[in-house]
């Protein structure tokens, strides 16, 4: 069987006041429908025989309400995505010795679902069929240095490419060689079979393994999958494509997602315009943001905060976080 | 006796989103103390024997909150300054037939109280020895074209000045004029007595005379009181001075009135900037406006709405307000 594991554990403060500790960006409709959560769109465009989404306490009854369907599990404590796999993984195996299981970041826009239906159902039967690891590659459409990469190394089976290695996030100039290369955009998006990611896991992370026997998660260090397996794993294969993958990191990105209405701005909720082009805005339902003579800035409203910064400073945000801290101002995190 | 008749009966939208329909500038807390509302500062710098608030039906409550010791005339309708000075002078006429009256505007910041309670002082003394009308004419700091302006016609008594004649909003190059002539802004400031002023509006406006009498204001037009009366009357004398006067016209008269954090930005409650100066910044309380990158605009979270512009297109609040109209969305105003 084809399961789907939905990591939904993750926080994060890169949208910021529309992300908060208690409503994280999977949770927010901010994908290519402004009327569906990141979560509920990455529920809906899977085609698993079964769906698990792993999570946080705080979190799981949020994900129950979006995604009704599916078997959520509870992490003990939040140990990054290697851990919540490894939690899946166990679950899956117990009930399905033989599954397959495709790995799916939560908080993820993917504009062409036909393709990336296409592209993670030859990811399944490569994962089965080969025990391969499979992850999703995506064709970088410009030098990004906030992904992942990964290298090629010559074709796979079926359209697919062998990988080299997996690269952590690079510099720019790097980030130019990679893409002049061919590298790939690495995603998060992985497929193998469970008692394949079980066995590397006992192989490559002996205390994690421990921690899924005991359930005892207090000691255990924070590793993603990326860095704890993948870059160790061999006999690695990607499936690339363009899906119009987004991973949404700052509302900048909602300029990428969403068509720019009649003056130039793209907006998430009420938006009253004077003379103002070029803005991305977000806004609650109900609330309305106003703006004259001012352009390229994303404004956001959410809740009891407001963002205003340039749109090319929008990872800034940042700073606003870590003066929140500084002033305890937490509250508003 | 010496009464206080504040109006309290405005509406306007150049505050926008801060001041909306329902709550309207005098109820905001814009002047020199971001705790007190201008209202509220209007009626603690008087030092009057009886305070009087003419509003509307629907501020009547909130005044009496705000100022538990005024006597409230509710206005039959919203028919401008000279039917609500009129009013007033009736029911002080009536109770103190020599009642000197001074009419203050609610919505105005005044930083030099001790300087402007001698001007009045002085101006309740000329309206009662004299049986003037007396203006307080504030002195310019700039060719503004925003107000009305008073000319000068020499000395009058006691450090008065006689008024040659009452000037509306001129054009840029008539404020210029008017300024490096010693002309003085109309602060919409005056004194007279009960029964003088009474007289002016039987002479020059019969129609409020007589909707005064019976009560009836249905077809009753507006006029202001400087169009209907000062305008016309005669022996008007003005008490010149600087009383930190300002008429806190737009969010851009915040920078004015208050100092400037550290970093250069004057905020009404809580703002957190990185590199970020020269703005001006009004939230709710308990919330909070963040800021990176931007400098000299006005950001304004209020209720339901977040208004950006930049500090020197203020006035363009307008334009948001007629799209506000034009859509339908007049929930928001």
């Amino acid at each position: 069987m084809r399961h789907a594991v939905i990591l939904a554990g993750g926080g994060g403060t890169r949208l910021w006041p529309a992300s908060r500790t208690r409503r994280p960006k999977q949770f927010l409709p901010i994908g290519t429908d402004p009327s569906e959560t990141l979560l509920a769109a990455t529920g809906r465009r899977l085609r698993a025989d079964a769906t698990w989404v792993v999570t946080g306490a705080d979190y799981a009854a949020a994900v129950k309400e979006i995604l009704p369907n599916a078997r959520v599990l509870v992490e003990p404590a939040a140990r990054n995505t290697a851990a919540a796999v490894g939690l899946a993984a166990r679950a899956i195996a117990a009930a399905d010795p033989e599954g397959i299981i495709g790995v799916f970041p939560s908080d993820q826009s993917i504009a062409g679902e036909d393709a990336f239906r296409a592209a993670a159902d030859l990811a399944y039967r490569l994962a089965a069929g080969e025990d391969a690891i499979v992850a999703l590659g995506i064709r970088p459409t410009r030098p990004e240095t906030g992904f992942g990469y990964l290298e090629p190394d010559g074709p796979g089976p079926d359209g697919s490419l062998r990988v080299a290695r997996f690269i952590e996030k690079p510099d720019a100039a790097a980030a130019a060689r990679y893409v002049a290369a061919g590298y790939l955009w690495n995603a998060g998006i992985f497929f193998f079979r469970a008692a394949r990611i079980l066995a590397e896991i006992r192989a490559h992370l002996p205390r994690l393994a421990a921690a899924l026997d005991d359930g005892d998660w207090s000691a255990l260090p924070s590793i993603s999958l990326d860095y704890g397996i993948m870059e160790r794993a061999t006999g690695i294969l990607a499936v690339p494509g363009d899906f119009g993958w987004n991973d949404v990191g700052s509302f900048n990105a909602l300029a990428d997602i969403r068509a720019p209405d009649a003056q130039g701005n793209v907006a998430q909720g009420l938006l009253v315009a004077h003379d103002a082009t070029g803005n991305v805005t977000g806004a609650d339902p109900g609330h309305l943001i106003a703006l004259v003579g001012v352009s390229d800035l994303v404004v956001v409203q959410a809740g009891d905060a407001v963002l205003v910064l340039p749109r090319d400073r929008a990872q800034d945000v940042r700073e606003i976080v870590r003066l929140l801290r500084e002033r305890g101002l937490d509250r508003y995190l």
